[in-house]
């Protein structure tokens, strides 16, 4: 018995791949208001205005990989060697330490997360993930079968996990556990204490971490940002990285997984990720034969320099958003987000966030990101690499627009 | 009950992955002969030797790329427009037109074709893939639970599709036919009389085809190559390129998938491809942003150029080959591989392909790949992209094995 029309049907994979941004986005009608230019917000891509180039020496290291020719080919599945190497010199710690064979090179942090879910969860079990979080780890999770429980931040304790709800979520079916330090969207850089509570409870449940710290380094000053690998003798981690926030190259699609064994509890799955590396050997060639260079030979002061204009941006939106009424700025520690919390119930005709940034957009063609995207409803999420110019004239929109619309 | 141990097992998917290539080469002990250079032609990657760089004006196309500052930030999960554009500019035709929304940029030909397989098949479900074939096809349905049935090709007919073969592998779980043209390993080109037979067999059953076209226009003198969707009115196709082989690039990985929807047959296949998309965003952006250049501006002189000399390497090849009693050479159309039979019944100690190539490289330091890896025994494949002296020198060495190995 075979098909008797043309019915061709996406498969179940397929249905169930979505990208809750989008879904979301695509629910609000982006048309600006006529005669005030569009400042979005909304996107986490800090080349987007052009203010934040990556550094010479990282453009040279690529034009010298693609003159050599010696870049053309193909890698071994899990990226060059040398490549491995650097990564894995940077990121070594003596209690944490790494050689070229603990790291996987893939398609851009994503491509490691994709592994790092892939080789650990089945269809049917769960992993646990932030609340809020990048959307991401349940676009992995729903495509192949995964149910994801969402753990809840805490934005008073800066956006520190509620253990107690985290340990209330893990059950028989739990694979892992999603920690993102420092953290997409909250801007938040966890203490040392708070990774050692974290691990503590991932130790008594036997629970491996996947610890996305595509942010690291990225903190303000004062702050300190801490791996978590480091802190564990007995919990496993695959730790995700890359190169796209810290060099500001986001398109180029190279990022990598750090396997972190401990006492050998990680076998099964170190040969699972090389396996799954031979699915489609991610990550370009080009890049690769440069990151040595990008890793080793930038000067430190580029991301210094990166960091100090992010935080320069984030004082600048506490202060300014702090003076308006109806608004709850919480002044990140790290990376390019900032969060927005909106008193619903001072607005007289603010339904929820959704219906925040559809007025906001249309009125005062400022557009940011509904936390809803991140599955936490009446906040909204700003990108603050955006020029400090276009942050100011979007803050005082914003002013007039919640002083328009609150009771 | 939660976990009461480290137990960490590697998922199912995980577990299911592996790559045939590898999965055999590693029952190979390759160690050559003390005092004879080993000579590779194992490996289908043009780039090993240095003898074929890619086109001065596909370096300078990614440095402009890298230099302008305007390639380093996310794209579209589809890819740039530009990049999709210059695609469906370049591969469109009269009788299956497209434009830059029926295309799709991945990661690689690798990366269209997973994302291919993965929107049209369900696990359980089979896809019908080419004896010999690319080994890829099977690794990536087996990591999803999907089937796979090979179908027949007839060395004896230049490796044309066993068509009652076909037709009798096919069932109500059958979701796509994948055809491979040209093909790797066997260097095959099609007639357009065998396209349109595999067509009508595809129409009967109601059947889409994933076409891998990597090697699209890579043919020997005399030689036309067919794209398969121009000829065809009712049968939905997922065409798969990319600039591996014919820019000599594979590491750069950079393909595509082309849609050629046919009355709205994949319209849900069209949504799923999308979404899929929105998974990794694969494809690195200098190279996307080069493509443009690379399509339109690269003289046709370069293909011609690398064409000729592959094709004088498969006539030296046939030549040299034909003369060594006990081998069976088969002249290719195309691409750069070359199939060469074994005639085991006229060896006194050769138990098959696997033991062949043990002992070749054993004893003579040439590697080829035994065709078990593409589900082909008593074949091996040569690569002849590797430099003319190189393949001589093989070739004797080939001649010597043969002499002394023969009844």
């Amino acid at each position: 018995m075979t098909r008797t029309g043309w019915d061709v049907k996406q498969s179940e994979t397929a249905k169930h791949t979505s990208n809750p941004i989008r879904a979301i986005v695509d629910q609000l009608k982006i048309v600006p208001c006529p005669g005030k230019d569009l400042i979005s917000v909304s996107i986490g891509d800090p080349t987007v205005f052009g203010n934040l180039p990556t550094h010479d020496s990282v453009v040279d290291a690529v034009i010298d990989a693609v003159k050599s020719s010696k870049a053309n080919g193909y890698t071994h599945s899990t990226g060059y060697e040398h490549a491995r190497e650097a990564v894995a010199e940077r990121y070594s710690h003596p209690d944490a330490p790494l050689t070229s064979k603990d790291v996987i090179i893939a398609s851009g942090c994503s491509g490691a997360l994709d592994l790092a879910i892939t080789a650990l969860a089945n269809p049917g079990q769960n992993i646990l993930i932030p609340r809020p979080g990048f959307s991401l780890y349940q676009t992995l999770a729903d495509s192949k079968g995964i149910k994801v429980r969402h753990y809840n931040l805490l934005p008073e304790k800066n956006w520190e996990i509620d253990l107690e709800h985290l340990q209330s979520l893990v059950d028989d079916q739990t694979a892992a556990i999603v920690v993102n330090n420092p953290s997409n969207p909250c801007g938040s850089n966890y203490s040392r204490a708070h990774l050692l509570d974290i691990l503590q409870l991932a130790e008594k449940n036997f629970l491996p971490i996947i610890s996305d710290e595509i942010y690291a380094d990225m903190v303000f000053s004062g702050q300190v940002f801490e791996p978590m690998a480091p802190l564990t003798k007995t919990v496993p981690i695959l730790a995700c990285g890359g190169i796209a926030k810290q060099f500001l190259v986001p398109g180029w699609r190279v990022g990598w997984l750090m396997i972190h064994d401990r006492n050998n509890t990680f076998k099964e799955i170190r040969e699972g990720l090389l396996k799954l590396t031979t699915l489609i050997l991610g990550a370009n060639t080009i890049v690769q034969d440069a990151l040595p260079t990008m890793l080793h030979k930038t000067p430190r002061g580029f991301l210094t320099a990166t960091l100090a204009t992010i935080e320069e941006h984030a004082k600048l939106s506490y202060e300014m958003l702090g003076k308006i009424d109806g608004l709850v700025p919480i002044m990140p520690q790290g990376t390019m987000y900032f969060m927005v919390g909106i008193q619903i119930e001072k607005f007289k005709d603010i339904a929820n966030d959704m219906d925040f940034v559809q007025k906001l957009v249309t009125e005062q063609s400022v557009f940011a990101l509904p936390a809803s995207c991140f599955a936490y409803p009446n906040f909204f999420r700003i990108v603050i690499t955006v020029p400090k110019d276009k942050l100011k004239i979007a803050y005082e929109r914003l002013a007039e627009f919640c002083a328009q619309h609150r009771k």
